[in-house]
Formats: structure tokens, C-alpha cells, sequence
């Protein structure tokens, strides 16, 4: 009841009487006024006026499920929401979720990750408050090897969020969204799956938004979009904007089963694009012009000789001209 | 101790005393004898003569830890084995152990399975007493992609099995053995991934050994050793065959990442080779010659007008002119 009424009074400039409140929901005056100060609880300004009503004056930077569905448009993504103040790693719950049956769509969000992941196993920093923590559970009807063009689909979606609110921001080929260099989006993508048939993919998002500062050892080659902007973000607009635009982008993606109909668009937001690029795979070396990627996602690079490579993503770095990008 | 001392009863035709036993596992007489008298409840039949000491003399159609674990002599197939009388399935066993952190070669059986699985969620009969059903938990270095080849190898080393012991056995492409068109085995492959990178991956190997009835909904279509032969097969033996065989196709499989040291030995026992098969992929049906498998586990289907169609497993329907194979 406590999202309805968030979005009820989300709904509205104006104030919203408890009586109109009590009819919709069904539920008692006294149900509604604790309702009411649950919420100034968590953090939420409401004036209440006598006569009038209520009015949400302003809201906390929280992710909760409440928060959230207050404030979803999505038609599926993000339709069930997990929220926990502390959890090991979203993707490890949403896995164990999917196991258990949960729906495509699926959202697990937690304010913090006590052992967040990244790639093979890498730590990823996720202290309390200041970041997106997030899994979205999918169970698309493609073949496995399809399911890591969804990556790039997350990037594309995450770098849309970013980039309306900050300048600035590029997709690092796959999957990286960097900003000066340095890193503010991470995606983790874990699938479950038999030869020919998905049983699941697990698309873990980390975003440092309000980060205000970094561990030493990471200071160097991570950015949030407050270090970068000077700005703060409220993060479940972030959120749902993120959801939003997956949306449209994995429908756009399912139709063909690969990014033909969005790689064009990923091209525009590749750093690399028409640069030189430094490719590093398994002790072979060669460099050449980053041509964008192909419909499967792997990163087209002209060599000197004319040459054109087809760099699949992997154990593979890929350096432009100033260093890390 | 219990399946040390089996070892070693197993290990020698004669009379094993019992000092011996103390002083090899170094326990008391107590202990041993009181071991003997669990092997006798189990099943085994212990010779004891005074002054000689004891003889294995008969033993049970047992698949329990302790009985593979006396005749194992894999190096690293099965060297953990998780035996438990009853299990939802082994492959979902296995799948919790291998997020716990199980290793490379783990085997997990059961007497019974309570919802044994086939691919895409399809039913497995799994009653108890009568067959194999256990699960491989393999960490192998190699691209998602090219796991689905290692459900090939799996059947290549039970074929293996079966075809010691008795006669007209086959693989139908690309993973069940069947004999006189009936479904002996099923494997079921199952992986957990990042995109360039495997977790783990499980393979479930269920077979029909001594079944001697099935149900009726799938009389038609199943078989088991001994409804083909007549004979009663110890499946602890059976099961240590087919560790010891896969390890070995394994570990040539591994050195290429594909098929090419082993495609010719799995065509050799495939029952479509060099015969006409007709293939029905989404609704798309055409028909030609089997030419065997490539390195990448395809199917090669030559068609009358000369062309040669790679087939990939997965919702492929591949009929021979005796209909199921």
C-alpha cells in the first residue's frame, strides 16, 4: 500500500485528501496517516493540511521497492521489485531467485553489496547509498551464445540515463561506460543454460552515482557522475530510466536476435569509434581503426594493412591512443 | 574406512586378515570388524576364516560413495563422489555445489531421482534400484560456447560402457544411445556462464541399466541394458567405466577445445553415418546423406543437389528411413 500512495501523491502537484486516498486504496484513515508517517520516517517531506490534504514536498535518495514502483512506467522490466538493505551480491540473489522460479523482468536491488562482482570474479566496490546496485532477470528464447550481445544492450540503455544528465560519457567497448577514462558503470551478465536453451541471463548493473571518493587502490580508474558533474542524482530515477530504455532497446533487440537494428546507434556512443586502437588478445598484438561493432557485437578493427579483424570480446584489452580508452 | 577396506578386500583374490587391515589403515580390530558387519548389511558378502581372515566373496548392485570410491582409479573424475539415496535430480545437486565451490571431477548419484530432468525441463524416470543417475561437475578453461560439445564426449564414453557389455548399441546424434531405436541414455549438459567465461558446467547422465519395465507412456521409445540383453549389470562398474573413459576423451578434447582428435572415433559409433536422415528445423524439412560430425560437434547432412548443411543441435528433429533413428 505504501508504493500506491507514494504514487499517488507522486501523481499529483497539488494535495491529495485523505478521503480520496481512503476510497482508491480501500483502506481506513488511521491506515493512511501511519502510512504517512512511515514515509516522513524513511525520509519523504509531506505537508499535511487540514481540509486539504497531503503533499509530498520532497523526497529521499532511496531504492527501495516502495520508491520504485512509485515511480516504474516499464511494461515488464522491473514489474517485481527485490529490494534489501544489504545483500552479498544482487546478481548471487537473482540468481537464487530464478532458480526458484522467479519471472522475466525480475529487479533486485540492494543498497549495498557486502561482496559485489564484477567480471571473473573481480571485486566491485558497492558501499551503502551512493550507488546503483542492481540485477535484472531475463529468460529470453534466444540460443546461449546470443545472450552476450545483451550486455551491450544494458550499456546502451545505461549510458542513455548517464548521458541526459551529465556530459561527458562514452561506451569503452563492450560494455564499460567511462568518463574521462575512467569507469562509472560496471555490468556483470551470469547466464544459466543447457547446449541449445537459456534457462535464465542475470544482467548485474553497478553505477557509482553520489560516490564522493574511492578506495586508493581504485581512485585511479573510477569516476562517478557526481566526482564528474559536481552534481547528485536521485537514484531511482536513474533507475527507472535505466529500466525504461532497456525496455525498448531488448524488445528492439529480440526481434532479430542480434543488434543488427541497434548497432548503429552503439556505434554513436563508442569512444573508439573511427580511432586507433591497441588490441591485446592471448600475447598477440596489432593495432588499426575501430570500425564499431558488427551485428553480434564484436568490435571491427581496420588494420595499416587493410585488414579488417573481428575482436571477439573476452580476455582481450583494448587501448586508444591516451592510454586506458 | 568403509571404502578403504573394501579396497582392499577387492584388491586381493585371497584372504585379506585382519591385522593386515589394522596395520594398512591403521585401526583397531574392533573398528574393522565392526566395518565388515556394515558391509554385511549392505549387501556384501564377507567370507571370514579364523586364522586366514576375510574374503569379499559377493558384492551388491550399490552406487554408493564407498563402493566407487574401491574401484575408482580415475585421477580426477569422481575423486569427491556425493552419494545420496534420494535426490530431486543429481544435475540440481550439483549445481548447489558447484555455487559452494565443489571442484573440477566432482560426481554426484543417486539411487533415485524424485524429479529427474531431460533437456528443456522434459521428465527423466528415474526409479530406484534399477539405473545410473548421476551428474559431472566440470570447470573446464574453454568459451561458453564450446561446452555444448562436451555433452558429445559424455556420450562418446558411455557408448563406450554399454557397447563392452552388450551388443547394438549406437549414438544418434548428438547425444542419446540407443538400441534398436530406443533411448538407453540421456545426458543433459547444463552450464553456468559469464560470456567469454564458464562457471562450471554439469553434465547429467542418466541410463537405463537393469530396468526391467518401463511406464507405459514411454514403453515404446526406452530401452535399458537388460530389456536389450537380457543380463543384469553391476552399474558401480559400469559407472567407474564411464569416469574413466570420459576422462580420457576429455583430456583430448581439452587439448584442441573442439572435436577434431575425437570426431572420427564418435562417428564411427554414430547410427547415422553414411545414411539418409531427415532433418526438420523450424518448420524447415529437407533430407540427405549423413556424413558424421565436424569438429564443432555439427551434423553434416549432404543433400542431394550437393550441397552440405552444417546442422546445429538444439530443436532439430533428425529421422532416419527406420523413423525414430
Amino acid at each position: 500500500m505504501k508504493g500506491r500512495i507514494l504514487k499517488c501523491l507522486r501523481e499529483t502537484d497539488d494535495y491529495v485528501s485523505g478521503q480520496q486516498l481512503c476510497q482508491e486504496l480501500k483502506v481506513s484513515r488511521t491506515a493512511v496517516w501511519k502510512v504517512m508517517n512511515q514515509l516522513k520516517e524513511e525520509g519523504y517531506m509531506i505537508e499535511a493540511v487540514k481540509n486539504r490534504g497531503y503533499r509530498l514536498v520532497r523526497t529521499p535518495d532511496l531504492v527501495t521497492a516502495d520508491e520504485l514502483n512509485s515511480i516504474l512506467k516499464t511494461s515488464w522490466a522491473g514489474k517485481t521489485v527485490i529490494y534489501e538493505e544489504k545483500l552479498v551480491s544482487t546478481n548471487q540473489t537473482a540468481k537464487v531467485l530464478a532458480e526458484q522460479g522467479a519471472g522475466h523482468g525480475t529487479l533486485v536491488v540492494a543498497e549495498r553489496q557486502t561482496a559485489g562482482k564484477g567480471r571473473r570474479g573481480r571485486e566491485w566496490h558497492s558501499p551503502k547509498g551512493s550507488g546503483i546496485w542492481m540485477s535484472i532477470l531475463l529468460r529470453p528464447d534466444i540460443r546461449p551464445d546470443k545472450a552476450s550481445m545483451l550486455t551491450l544492450v544494458a550499456a546502451m540503455a545505461v549510458y542513455d540515463a548517464i548521458s541526459s544528465r551529465i556530459q561527458g560519457c562514452s561506451i569503452k567497448w563492450p560494455n564499460d561506460i567511462i568518463i574521462d577514462g575512467r569507469k562509472v558503470c560496471g555490468i556483470l551478465t551470469e547466464m544459466s543454460s543447457e547446449p541449445d536453451h537459456i534457462h535464465y541471463v542475470v544482467i548485474g548493473i553497478g553505477i557509482n552515482v553520489n560516490t564522493e571518493d574511492f578506495p586508493e587502490d581504485i581512485a585511479g580508474v573510477a569516476a562517478s557522475m557526481h566526482t564528474a558533474s559536481g552534481q547528485y542524482f536521485k537514484r531511482s530515477e536513474m533507475i527507472t530510466d535505466v529500466l525504461q530504455t532497456f525496455e525498448i532497446y531488448y524488445d528492439r533487440f529480440m526481434e532479430t536476435s542480434d543488434l543488427s537494428e541497434l548497432m548503429e546507434e552503439y556505434n554513436k556512443r563508442l569512444i573508439n569509434y573511427g580511432q586507433r586502437v591497441y588490441i591485446e588478445e592471448r600475447g598477440r598484438k596489432y593495432d588499426g581503426i575501430a570500425e564499431g561493432i558488427d551485428r553480434e557485437g564484436c568490435l571491427l578493427v581496420r588494420r595499416d594493412d587493410g585488414m579488417v579483424v573481428q575482436v571477439i570480446s573476452g580476455e582481450v584489452s583494448v587501448r586508444g591512443v591516451l592510454g586506458y580508452v
